[in-house]
């Protein structure tokens, strides 16, 4: 498919909702959907969702809308899944558990490898069918096995120093869920990280405005 | 302070990772810092730095930059940080565990007020020192306390029934984990979902892009 060249980060951070509505939308058994529909269902106008798609290479028909199956399966393409990206999870207490037994990982892609941990009740066990090793052996592990993405869920102490460690032993990407703003030991490697408090302050804004507009707008 | 009226979702989707290095910043001793210094850790122009903070109606001063502490005060004035916003969780699996026993809500200005659960096994407990509830007494909480946020960590069977439930008790927003896109039953009510695969998408995507970038820009 032939694709523009400037894609803004922008446009990346839709696509995977996009993902996620054609997911939903073929689940529901929509089978075409306009973009005008498709963008009140996710809150964009019909003209952004046109130009979104068009930085891609434009599918859809002018008049006739798009074909649920076949746009997802375009954008799911230009994201990667089916890539056959592999994974490990670093730390297994409440969130790295949470996310190992509940985050349907193959739904978009991912297959979960392995988990790392340093305490002793854990390592040896298992959670949800993942084998738990112990830390020590994150190097040896990824040098046997090709791991594209190490998620971080290690206490933030252990943030920087494990994040080091993932990208010296070769992994493309870590997915940080430590609150703590990692700096990459290697350019090669992409992160990104997941802030909860961002996305709680921005639910404090949108209230606080509801609260008071005027303070806003005078 | 006097505010330009059209304030964009990017701009606001910007605001806490702002107030989250200055805080980084200020913990560090910075006292003073450049428009393009603070881009540059942000990985924003100095432009787009000065055009944002100019949204809100400019602080900083010519060829001085700005001052950290103020600078921070100021941003978290317009994020709501200082209202006194309150909160409740509902569901106490591991991710609810996590954030309660994890997330420091006191550092950008909320109050965890209780956590609501239906498994014997939990009511009547505390986490972290909140109490946790049976989620029959939910209404009667939000009743007797003024309530602005409920934090959801159920099962994605319950989600929607519980943010129905939330919505219609009064809350002001919903902090959605569900991984399930709720539909809020009344127009006043804000719904901020946590969508875990949209950033491990983003990751996916970007790891691609390095993998063969050429299939982006033939």
């Amino acid at each position: 498919m032939k694709r523009n060249t400037k894609v803004s980060t922008a446009v990346i951070r839709r696509l995977p909702r996009y993902y996620r509505h054609l997911s939903e939308l073929q689940e529901a058994g929509v089978v075409r959907i306009s973009s005008s529909a498709l963008g009140k269902s996710m809150g964009l106008t019909a003209s952004q969702i046109r130009q979104d798609l068009f930085c891609f290479g434009g599918f859809g028909q002018q008049g006739y809308g798009y074909k649920v199956d076949l746009l997802k399966e375009e954008v799911g393409e230009i994201l990667g899944i089916g890539r056959g990206h592999t994974l490990v999870v670093l730390g297994t207490g409440n969130l790295g558990r949470a996310i190992i037994q509940n985050f349907r990982f193959s739904s978009i892609g991912f297959q979960l490898l392995a988990a790392f941990d340093i305490s002793p009740a854990v390592v040896g066990t298992r959670i949800a069918g993942v084998p738990i090793y112990h830390a020590d052996q994150l190097e040896s592990f990824l040098a046997a096995n090709r791991v594209d993405v190490g998620m971080l869920t290690v206490p933030i102490a252990a943030a920087q120093r494990m994040g080091d460690r993932l990208a010296n032993a070769g992994v493309k990407g870590i997915w940080n869920f430590t609150n703590y703003e990692i700096t990459c030991p290697r350019e090669d490697v992409v992160v990104e990280s997941v802030h909860f408090s961002d996305s709680l302050l921005a639910l404090s804004y949108m209230i606080s405005q509801r609260e008071n507009p005027e303070e806003e707008y005078q």
